[in-house]
């Protein structure tokens, strides 16, 4: 049944530019989609919100709630889910090797898997994330696992089976046998994710974990697939001094140059953290038309720096945000967002009182909370190539509907705006749609 | 009627240790007291279990939920309440002229006041906080306003009447007229707060805004005024480059310097922010054993630098956690024991990718989980002299109910006690308790 949502509601427009609209009418068909839009001014307005009841399609938000798009988280490690907010003090190599890779190893058992994912993506949709991105492991029955979970709990979804198979940077019990192995394994996975999701809520990724964990010849005949098929990529890219180091002293390249000549840097491509790029890097990227995954929390653990993320927009460079669980401890990409325009500020101030002030940090480095909400919508969306994170005509109806706090003095639209993202508490987001379907309600009171 | 808690446990020794046990007894006598910690392991626990369940004392923790100390907010600005979340892209100046300076205008009228300072203490106490280090504004109605509500609703408070009345740096509008009428009105507030809360669970705070906006006539009368009656003092210290600098332009001398001069640095002195302190500023506050209220989220914003919080621990000066509403956007000390964290680990590595890494950023900044969790409870309750912060015999019974997420994989303590506090949301504190009295509860179930 076609819907339409009486709402007031924001939505980002470019990096520096959102929109509010009080009380439109926005009109959802069957098939998940924003057919229309009607603000109070138009002359059709009264016409269309009569219909609306008429035809008892009419859904009218409470007062002091908003609509906002769903949030496109673009970097989850799923598997990792246990293990949020722990070992956060490890560097990254000790916390892979530790942490992550025996657990990760665990999703041999379906068993294990299962309530993992399940919890998981409930969370995520709880947390108002519509769209993700997520690193699966090297088990392609858990991946798929994975797949019917978002599928059935209505999170739209990319997902990637993990090839790793350089014996020097894996272990033992957790790696690809062969070159033959992680590519067969990539395959099988994309085509049953295409056969059995047909119309693309799910869609396959090719997913090398990252060059250190890669052989060449993987890493080359992933790249050819990735072209042939022009399936989105994703991969981390000069996420620490560590990796980026590695990568130098193993090819005498950067990430970015190395991704680039093995096919897998281009416009389907999503670079995760992204942190130690050269400018030579930043030009590749945007001659490509590939993406980066801004992970804030994340970075502040294993990045080594902080993305200049100011530069990375003012350049036209395609930007959204990730959590990263688990390097990131929060699934909520308010709290990322919150720690972007954060840690933006500690990059522009520098971090040691002792240098002169002048000296101490990266001028013109903040960023806005605009900024930041345009990079978990529109940015999120521009970097996958969906038809959505904003509420617009044409694009799909993805949506989170959140309580404002009690409001004591008038604000502007922009101040209502700042005042939702970061005095956000989880329990404010009420309902959660994705494609114009209900996937999260936490209480009815949301609606008159 | 006294109470025991049967209930598993964490509370902070010292910065580095924290102990954790498991289904403990805890005693809380009558007027909120906790008189005796019992065990598994001790031979009397079974004998008191029963004469607990007999007498109808007994609490059960429901499985997956924890005790944990309540939290202790060493700098809020109770009026700043509307605006938290608001304009954080201004400069302090800026900021205060055009948002705050408005705002803390308006709570000369009660009506404005009343419902702002409600909904304010009841988020605290559902965010955890048991006890708050308050400013409120220079009107005395409003902040004894301040003090009925926190004492109705449980929560112990410190308040302090503001006094500033320095022309030049403070507006026509909101100013104290002179001196005199600044020292009065101080006066007048300690009286009155001290003849109404005899049993000390209110306490008034001598509150020089900051050196910028007080006379020098009013800093000399309020120090002789905290001395004679060792009465708890706050201010701001150091908490930009302008504020030092001003300060330095002023007198000749550090904020530190001339706080001490004042004699309002002593050891019932907290000092918040304290980003662009001296090595000599550093001597003065350890040898005076005033604190320092760390406010991580709001540094980001205003602080032009990054506490050097390990440092800091290490030298064993006094330092606890404060949200700073509203420089900082959240009352939740979880998420600024979060972003301590998250910020000390930046301090570490730097934030600039171009600059060597070894060069980059302060070597051994990093604060573990434990210490920001220490800094939280002990910390706060050691900078304001109070018998509550931990979870010990002879300590005041302020606690907070925490359910802990699902949990997938085994834990040690340590890693539980990271996953509670970086896992967080709000919604997991099911029930808080001041003093051996149910303050808050968000759902029933978190008892068997």
């Amino acid at each position: 049944m076609p819907i339409t949502l009486k709402a007031s509601y924001f939505s980002a427009n470019s990096p520096n530019s959102s929109s509010f609209h009080e009380d439109s009418l926005i009109e959802i068909s069957d098939n998940g989609q924003i057919t229309n839009i009607i603000h109070q001014t138009a002359s059709e307005y009264s016409e269309r919100l009569s219909a609306a009841r008429q035809h008892d399609h009419l859904i009218t938000l409470a007062p002091g709630h908003f609509l906002l798009p769903g949030f496109i988280d673009l970097h989850n490690h799923a598997p990792q889910w246990p293990q949020a907010g722990i070992a956060l003090d490890r560097p990254l190599a000790d916390w892979l090797n530790h942490y992550t890779f025996p657990l990760e190893a665990r999703y041999a058992d379906l068993d294990f898997a299962t309530p993992v994912y399940q919890d998981l993506v409930t969370e995520m949709l709880a947390n108002g994330t519509t769209t993700a991105l997520y690193f699966g492991t090297i088990h392609n029955s858990a991946n798929l696992r994975l797949a019917e979970i978002c599928s059935q709990a209505g999170q739209r979804a990319f997902i990637g089976s993990v090839a790793m198979d350089n014996p020097d940077q894996t272990p033992d019990y957790y790696r690809d046998a062969s070159p033959e192995e992680a590519i067969n394994k990539t395959q099988t996975f994309v085509q049953a994710i295409q056969d059995t999701y047909r119309n693309g809520f799910i869609q396959p990724v090719i997913t090398p974990r990252f060059i250190p964990s890669c052989t060449t010849e993987t890493l080359q005949q992933l790249g050819q697939l990735a072209q042939s098929q022009h399936i989105t990529v994703q991969t981390h890219c000069s996420e620490s001094d560590w990796e980026h180091n590695y990568v130098r002293e193993r090819y005498g390249h950067t990430d970015s140059e190395m991704l680039q000549s093995f096919g897998l840097l281009n416009q389907h491509s999503v670079l995760a953290h992204a942190t130690q790029l050269t400018t030579t890097d930043q030009s590749i990227i945007k001659t490509e038309q590939a993406a980066i995954a801004h992970c804030p929390i994340s970075n502040a653990y294993f990045g080594n720096g902080i993305l200049p993320a100011h530069e990375l927009l003012n350049q036209g460079i395609k930007i959204g945000l990730g959590s990263d669980i688990a390097g990131g401890y929060t699934p909520s990409l308010y709290a990322n967002l919150q720690q972007a325009v954060t840690a933006s500020q500690i990059r522009q101030d520098g971090v040691d009182a002792t240098i002169a002030a002048d000296q101490r940090g990266v001028a013109n480095s903040r960023i806005s909370a605009k900024q930041a909400f345009y990079m978990a919508t529109v940015g999120g969306a521009t970097s996958l190539g969906i038809q959505a994170g904003a509420i617009e005509s044409g694009l799909l109806a993805d949506f989170q509907i959140v309580q404002a706090p009690p409001r004591f003095a008038s604000l502007t639209p922009d101040e209502q705006l700042e005042q939702l993202l970061f005095r956000h508490t989880r329990h404010q987001i009420k309902a959660v749609y994705v494609q114009g379907k209900l996937v999260h309600e936490k209480e009815h009171n949301w609606y008159e």
